[in-house]
């Protein structure tokens, strides 16, 4: 198949890579470039920080919410690894006038969401800042078998948990200076770690490569590629849709050629729900019981091939070719 | 003995207390309150953020020492469990103009001290952000046997490496706008994370109580005290001070009252040297072949007694009244 240049990685990766061979440690199973640190006994760890008026607005989220959403999406990192969590951390970065009750509001977002997923507030430090609210926050968790980006082969079957695009589509109405409704909002603002679908699908399947969509589908599966040395053929009208009228799996509008709701689920970051591979049938058994559980569709969106980068097809198999590139937290939000 | 009212904590602390009972798990075997968090199967873990213009400034270091600097700083805290390094991982948050060359050469910079101390560079990620630069450098390290700030006990005498003061002393430098000596520079660019030292003497001695002087001995001193509900008499002559003319142990001046150079030594923040606990009569012997291994001076400075709080001596065995209150990142550099 004709395949795309290399998409996915941009400016940050490319400053960690700049960096290889980065000192290594023996205690050190996976180290840079996947969604967390693999460490000796079982451990993972991640880190990532969340910056006001790049990652999120102060007058899009209460500060409950930007402590719960900084909370989840570190705990997101621990799903991708098919791992459970075990502790957060916290360096929080505060403006002098949020000290007092809106810190605390952070706090108890995060609290709130360490709570809802088993893991602990083990930590971490305050202090000042002339700028913007920072949140970095540490992720534990542990698994004796990690999934890392690196394991698709042609032949696997690609798959999304959930629905893709609303997290998106929130960012979309506050910039047109809309409230999203109420269910989009959630997306964006309570981001639901998949924590307990990775750990159900691990136990049950073997999957081959696992990630968590923060900076969109194309640039994530784009990683998978890249990582694994395969491409990844992506079927656009199987792309479940977040729709605000139509809960449930979405259908794309006949035709359509990379509607408005169709780019945000390829494109649009945020949504934190999870992308794998697995071997062509593993999946479909054990589907439906995994839809009831979790009230959330399973989706096969594509397949792994020989090759590299990503293909994105429309519903009658022909090539999309404006070739779209994924989130980039660098001129996103603000 | 009379006490003066607690010392230490201030609002980063409170504001982490203020969400005790935190949530737990039983992994984590040591949670917030402690240089790092103790996790199962020996494994210690802390983040720490480093603030433009709250903790360093641009015209005081070089992209490079920013780097070096932060990852010295995480070290600290595992070499502040006797842990061994193991990795670091980053969350770097740039301003627009930093990328390029700026954040290369701080990149390079952590990857040197993280080299020089044996821990891999695991992960992270970049962010933008529209205002300061933030590093939040999060370390991990291993050991069979943390060493708490809980375990201080009466009669143990109180002991610190190296000389005090020197890191503080650059910053009034700077800020009287002076450029300071190369050496005294060095205290505050390139902090020695005490990493060898502590696992030298933790395996030669039962450390009781240990900590990295990250916000100055007193306010220091002051969380080993409190943590351990025990008083801690520290002997004000006996603080080994950092001096541009004369390395090594100075003395203090006859008849001091907490001169410039001692007050900087109990106040200052920012030398990153070890300070620990043990019973009375255990370092003694090891403590020449301490000093000409590691270069260094290891200095008895006070002692262990039943009570609360701190309690400073001049040299003639009277307290000093004016008590005073550690490093507080929330008005020193800016």
């Amino acid at each position: 198949m004709t395949r795309h240049s290399p998409l996915g990685p941009g400016r940050e990766f490319d400053l960690i890579r700049r960096f290889f061979p980065l000192p290594a440690h023996r205690d050190v199973i996976v180290g840079a470039g996947d969604d967390a640190a693999v460490l000796r006994s079982g451990w993972v760890v991640s880190t990532d920080a969340s910056v006001e008026n790049v990652h999120f607005r102060r007058d899009w989220l209460s500060a409950e919410e930007i402590g719960y959403r900084s909370g989840a999406i570190a705990l997101s990192d621990v799903a991708a690894m098919a791992a459970a969590p075990v502790a957060l951390l916290i360096s929080l970065v505060l403006p002098a006038a949020d000290y007092g009750t809106f810190a605390e509001q952070i706090m108890s977002g995060l609290k709130r969401v360490a709570n809802g997923f088993g893991a602990a507030l083990a930590g971490g430090d305050t202090t000042r800042t002339e700028g913007p609210l920072v949140l970095a926050v540490v992720a534990l968790g542990r698994t004796e078998h990690a999934v890392l980006r690196s394991g698709a082969r042609p032949g696997d079957d690609v798959w999304v948990t959930g629905l893709l695009g609303g997290a998106a589509l929130a960012v979309q109405e506050w910039r047109a200076g809309n409230q999203p409704d109420p269910s989009t909002r959630a997306r964006y603002a309570e981001p639901l770690p998949r924590v307990r679908e990775a750990l159900w699908l691990a136990q049950r399947l073997e999957l081959h490569a696992l990630i968590d969509l923060s900076d969109g589908l194309v640039s994530d599966a784009a990683h998978i590629a890249s990582a694994s040395n395969v491409a990844i053929c992506i079927d656009a009208s199987a792309i479940p849709l977040h729709s605000t009228s139509q809960p449930g799996v979405a259908q794309p509008p006949p035709g359509f050629q990379l509607a408005g709701a169709v780019r945000s689920a390829l494109t649009g970051g945020d949504d934190y729900e999870l992308c794998f591979t697995a071997a062509r049938g593993t999946v479909q058994p054990i589907r439906s019981e995994f839809e009831q559980l979790f009230n959330a569709p399973l989706s096969r969106i594509g397949s792994v091939v020989a090759g590299r980068g990503i293909e994105i097809m429309d519903e009658n198999g022909n090539r999309v070719e404006d070739v779209l590139s994924g989130y980039d937290h660098f001129g996103t939000v603000s």
